[in-house]
């Protein structure tokens, strides 16, 4: 498998926890987003939507979108519930990133980290909707080890990526205590270094 | 099966569309968005995202997020393939729909049905990416029938809800012939009346 991304995308990285974890062997493709390297021609030919990440499977065949490849791969595996109601929980979470955390958190992080704004420059719709999406993760893992049943799955991975980076966004989660643990136990259960 | 929703929106009409093209029961529990109806402490005591859809099943465990709740409910029928890479090109587009096309066609509409503005008003940025997201429906649906797949499904059901009222956010859908047909092919098949 191949996995054309860029490292400092949280999308990304979604896809390379989730098949180092799983033992998955790849390759990885270097994307180069700020030099507009997923909105080339040849990018686009293989991916019309222009955006990584992009896995392309041993066949040729290939899947967009970062949720969508993390639940292809860790379908029939730990990282995702047998259970059907379970998988659906897991789902709303994948969901709810997508449209309500990451273009708050990982947005805001872009606009600081890539474009050198400063963390008052942030837009306050964007500030006041990630501060919301943190909150909610608060209230939502708070007596919790994950946020789906009693093991790690794909909806803590998803919403990793861009949470253990959030100060990066000018996000500060000293008074989130549970999601800071939370944290903590993904780092150690996906063997990632500490970025604190 | 109860569903939580609200007529005037396109999520909601997705979970009612695939009920009923699967004939499975429910009760419709009006939800009010432009009244706050989502966001009293009543409705987030039911779905901390204070988000319509949510439903809520016989055995009253509860899904929100209207993607992941017709993809519950399609697993196991036709409206969901059952192989897997045809699943994830599902899922690719139903997260798709969710972050670069509801953002877009879904609000503009908002603004101009129910906060009044008029088309001229709506933000560049919205406007250009929604323009964007029906320029690639245009290009993936020419020569199709379906999004994904000989049949209907779930992507195509996501995708419908808000495109078939583009008009209503200022979209003009005129110069996208397969878009067009493919939205009628839909109606036709949902048993939706036409509403051009």
């Amino acid at each position: 498998m191949k996995i054309f991304g860029d490292l400092k995308s949280g999308n990304c990285l979604k896809v390379k926890y989730t098949a180092d974890h799983l033992g998955i062997p790849y390759e990885w493709m270097p994307v180069d987003i700020t030099k507009g390297e997923s909105r080339t021609n040849d990018f686009l030919s293989k991916s019309p939507m222009g955006q990584v990440p992009l896995v392309e499977l041993a066949d040729g065949r290939r899947i967009a979108q970062s949720n969508a490849i993390i639940r292809f791969l860790a379908n029939g595996t730990s990282l995702l519930p047998e259970d059907r109601y379970q998988q659906a929980k897991v789902d709303e979470l994948l969901f709810w990133e997508q449209y309500s955390h990451e273009p708050y958190i990982a947005v805001c992080r872009f606009h600081m980290l890539y474009l050198g704004r400063a963390a008052e420059e942030r837009e306050s719709q964007r500030v006041e909707r990630g501060e919301a999406a943190l909150d909610l993760m608060e209230r939502l893992v708070q007596g919790r080890e994950w946020f789906v049943g009693d093991a790690v799955s794909i909806a803590d991975i998803a919403l990793l990526a861009y949470t253990r980076v959030a100060h990066e966004g000018g996000f500060d989660l000293s008074s989130r205590p549970s999601v800071r643990s939370w944290i903590k136990r993904c780092e150690t259960t996906l063997n990632l270094s500490s970025v604190h």
